[in-house]
């Protein structure tokens, strides 16, 4: 994940006779796709074997010929997959065209966890929009940094570590321009080897970051898009192209980004899995507008006070039945501090 | 622990060849201890056997004879036990008395756990104050309620089930006047079977509580102590007493109750064990004044934005290195919540 956007993250696997004899993964990029690794890695052994998918095989000539065509020719006996591709170019042709050349098709193994992985996909299909995880690493009293703006570092290393790691898992890492400006951060990911950069977002209606930023000395090295209004300057736009980075002009609401709409021109782009980094208005704009698919949250064992600055703005919320509910998904340690994941409630696409 | 207060809640177990002939514990109230207990229970079997104790056995004669002395008299042979007690009266005299009589005595065996257990005994009587819990049950956001005031329910009915039980094992449950106006609670433990309730300390300057609340009406069934400041109206005063409350007139300091004068009346009291429930400011001149020595968080899964209410109030950090620190001590999911506890960083009785 966060390696192969716009496609999705497929794993296939060839067993033959209890063995594994052919394994593979989208390629970083994206192609080539799972299944055509795993049975050029499998060869003959193929012949007869189980190909156990994490997605319906495609079924169309894209830049790849159709991987359901490809196992066709590999002479395997079955697949094994959880569900349907939901892009309107694949969805049920690929299973069919197996079914029409003989190989027993088995779905809905797994079908959940497949969801889960391929959740970002399947929302940008089905409503042109990225999942959206939303990290919150905040002291015990829910602050980002005291009053004076000091936030480096209220989380430890172990925590700081295990961000980055998400960083790698999401196709872009996103931020307000409050948070550009005050970090100054490179948004990278570091010490997890060689990984695709995730794009760098920010959100800002007049594009209100200096170009002295390490944000723009690198845009060239490392993508930087700029999702704007149409009120930016056009020098300061100019400026920010001529260092390497793109511009996405977006509707303003309520004289901020309109959240609906910065996520339909990132799903236009290609993006399937962002990662939100703050600042506390855009993370609040996304809570409030129930764009929040993942939160991430690691809790510090410090307390700051109320003056502290609050890692999610205003929301407008009244009443507690108002206010966006997650489900825990995972908790444990990390380091000295506390990680907490959630999940949306109710419905997994909206 | 929260059933024997000012005496420490200690346990002892006699072990005679390989096989537990006897156990105790200190009885709701304080007496009898844990030692006279278990060896009523073995009776003759004590004669030879080994006594492990969770402190030092006492010495002095208070409201009943020394433990020190049951032990030799019941013709143990051997006493396991991991500190001596800090209590002046008894410190090191009771192992003294113990090995003047022949007796082995073996200390030092899981001092940590011990101190952790009788911290709170321990505090009381080297610096004359309870052991302070603080309790935060928030959104995902920090937040304990929301701009209007509106608090039930943010955490599940497994947290709050939870925070009964962490009531009934503390000598007191104290709140803040504004916490007692806001939520009217009865703040006695529920749900736990037959236990002896805690205190509920309220702490307001001005004594600034409805006549007309659940605490009042209650104050004659369950103790109600209010911590109040030298310039409490008179009526006030003598219309809680009426009711049945105690008045602890304590100093302030820049408008509020003093936090170690708070807590010096409240150890003066006997109280070993305060389990704080808010409000925000009262949690924040605690913490402020670094009296805090666990933290029990309980984080729910949603976001109520900048505008809800701060669990913890403001505290004048400006520098992150000023903020006080805990260290994670357990984290779990209770319900769909999760809870984490901290304990004080640095030396654990200041």
């Amino acid at each position: 994940m966060g390696q192969c956007w716009p496609n999705p993250a497929v794993g296939c696997v060839i067993v033959k006779d209890g063995r594994v004899v052919g394994r593979g993964a989208t390629a970083p990029g994206g192609r080539p796709h799972a299944e055509p690794q795993a049975l050029a890695q499998a060869g003959e052994a193929a012949r007869g074997a189980t190909a156990y998918v994490t997605l319906e095989p495609c079924s169309h000539h894209g830049k790849t010929p159709p991987c359901a065509e490809a196992l066709v020719k590999s002479g395997v006996a079955r697949v094994v997959a959880p569900l349907a591709d939901n892009d309107a170019r694949v969805s049920g042709q690929g299973f069919a065209h197996l079914r029409k050349h003989g190989i027993e098709v088995t779905t809905g193994v797994l079908a959940e966890d497949a969801a889960r992985d391929h959740a970002g996909f399947f929302l940008r299909n089905d409503h042109g929009r990225p999942l959206v995880t939303l990290k919150l690493a905040n002291s015990f009293d829910g602050r980002i940094a005291t009053a004076t703006g000091e936030s480096q570092w209220i989380t430890g290393p172990e925590a700081r570590r295990y961000v980055h790691g998400l960083r790698a898992s999401h196709d872009a890492v996103m931020v307000g321009a409050g948070t550009a400006r005050a970090d100054d951060p490179a948004l990278t990911v570091r010490g997890w080897g060689e990984v695709q950069q995730p794009v760098r977002v920010i959100v800002s209606r007049l594009i209100d970051v200096p170009l002295m930023s390490t944000l723009a000395s690198s845009a060239r090295e490392v993508p930087v898009w700029l999702a704007h209004g149409s009120d930016a300057a056009s020098m300061t736009k100019r400026a920010w192209q001529s260092c390497g980075a793109k511009l996405l002009q977006c509707k303003v609401s309520g004289g901020r980004i309109d959240p609906h709409a910065l996520l339909s021109a990132l799903g236009k782009e290609g993006l399937t899995r962002v990662f939100c980094e703050g600042g506390g208005q855009l993370a609040a704009s996304l809570l409030a507008a129930d764009l929040v698919d993942e939160l991430v949250g690691f809790t510090a064992g410090i307390a700051v006070g109320a003056e502290g600055r609050p890692g999610i703005g205003a929301m407008g919320v009244d009443r507690l039945a108002e206010a966006p509910r997650f489900e825990l998904e995972e908790v444990r340690a990390v380091g000295g501090d506390v990680l907490h994941r959630w999940r949306r409630g109710g419905a997994a696409s909206r």
